[in-house]
């Protein structure tokens, strides 16, 4: 069920950044590789920071295989996986959801505490995006978008599965995806933002 | 007294982020990531390649939500920190001289020679900045701004701590520290400039 | 021999590095960085993402302070080096497949399945040109350049020698780096493009 999960995320995440590539015109091999970079590599860098080498993500040859596989379905149909908007909103939501609590529970096998807890999740759900942003030239849309709680609602999540852990792994997982998810949807309905500097 | 400085060193780091964070519009939480990676992202650099992992800075808790106190201040009350240009312009050299010092310690280490040693030296002070400019869009200052000499004084200071470790340690790196102050600050009352290409 | 050529691919990276750094008119020590970056930044990415920490090339010190030797000549012969446009993309053609070939091999070391082993050769490839130009602040040129099959060639070049290295691996990594030399030299002559999005 998780691992279900986990791959629909990723393909979302991977059809994120092959709109990213194809919005810049960007040639096949651009697009592919940004699909690539938006779906592996937040939990990519958090491997890397935790010292889990090679990272997960480059043994799973199905995935990515699946994700060059979104690369091309986009790259072929873009305008109509523009379209898509709704369902892509609720389904990356549901990814960011989700690596984050995977992401943080990382960190606590890693032995860190709250704060590094709350980093290596948010990264595992918002890495991959803000490598995407870098590598098109853009300010990673994570750092100014105050109407749209997304790695804030990531560092939640993740801040939740690190309360809960302890007597209930699997519930905290469970929550901790739930409150990034809950937060981000609800924020967006709810008019919520972040401050800016006055 | 080393561990004081390292935290006035780290603090006036994620100072220069926040205030970077400000100065480009990011929301709250753009401001609290900028302050952080310019914090522990170039000690994080370094711990990556010399195979520390995860880097020491992510155990570092007390540290790391100082660093979010900083961002939280800077946040709130940034027109009176820019203000401070002066004392943060002495503490912020004196990071530098710190870090650089500390860094090349950690290159020898891992046993790498003289321009290993340079460059985790360098990296330790000024790779925070280099992802703190490029996550903010623009070109990492240290490459073109010949008239500071700021990532050359690290990589002086962390040469001089490669020459003299190996008879006194601590002697070692106080004077490199002390090296790469000095360059930086009499370097621009002299008004010493890198050659840019003609 | 194979010595020999990482050596020329190597430096002819750094110079395409300092010329980058000339061009944006950084100062010395931005083209220092620039031509280390470009020409020792692909292999350290593959590097750290298959767990060899320290990356090999930062114990490699004459290949290092060669480097910056290219980085100086660069900076103060420039417009002659410029001039030398042919030899340069012979040669950085050459880096290109032979790094690609021998960062499959290291894919392969690491037990990685042909994307991870495809993913290890192009980074080793191109991940030194994709730091130089994002320091650059510019969109990685291999993501858009339709016109010149560069980081594709290279892909190409490391699943040859996937393909073949089980039975007989020097054979492989020969063919690989002549897979990706021909096809980005051919490619360029019959005018092959990679699509970019309608």
């Amino acid at each position: 069920m998780v691992e279900v999960l986990v791959w629909l995320g990723t393909l979302v995440f991977a059809a994120t950044g092959a709109l990213k590539g194809v919005e810049k015109g960007f040639d096949l091999l651009g697009v592919l590789v940004l699909a690539t970079v938006t779906a592996v590599g937040g939990g990519s860098i958090r491997d890397v920071l935790v010292g889990t080498l090679p990272p997960t993500a480059l043994h799973n040859e199905p995935l990515l295989w699946s994700v060059v596989g979104v690369g091309l379905l986009v790259f072929r149909f873009h305008p109509r996986v523009q379209a898509l908007e709704k369902p892509i909103y609720y389904l990356d939501t549901l990814g960011l959801g989700l690596f984050a609590a995977l992401g943080a529970e990382r960190g606590l096998s890693a032995g860190l505490g709250p704060f590094g807890v709350a980093l290596a999740g948010m990264l595992s759900g918002v890495g991959g995006g803000v490598l995407r942003d870098v590598l098109s030239g853009e300010v990673p849309v994570i750092l100014y978008r105050a109407g749209d709680l997304y790695a804030s609602a990531a560092l939640v999540g993740a801040l939740v599965v690190y309360a809960l852990y302890g007597s209930h792994p699997e519930a905290a997982l469970f929550a901790g995806a739930l409150a990034t998810v809950l937060l981000r949807v609800f924020g967006r309905r709810l008019g919520l933002k972040l401050p800016t500097p006055r």
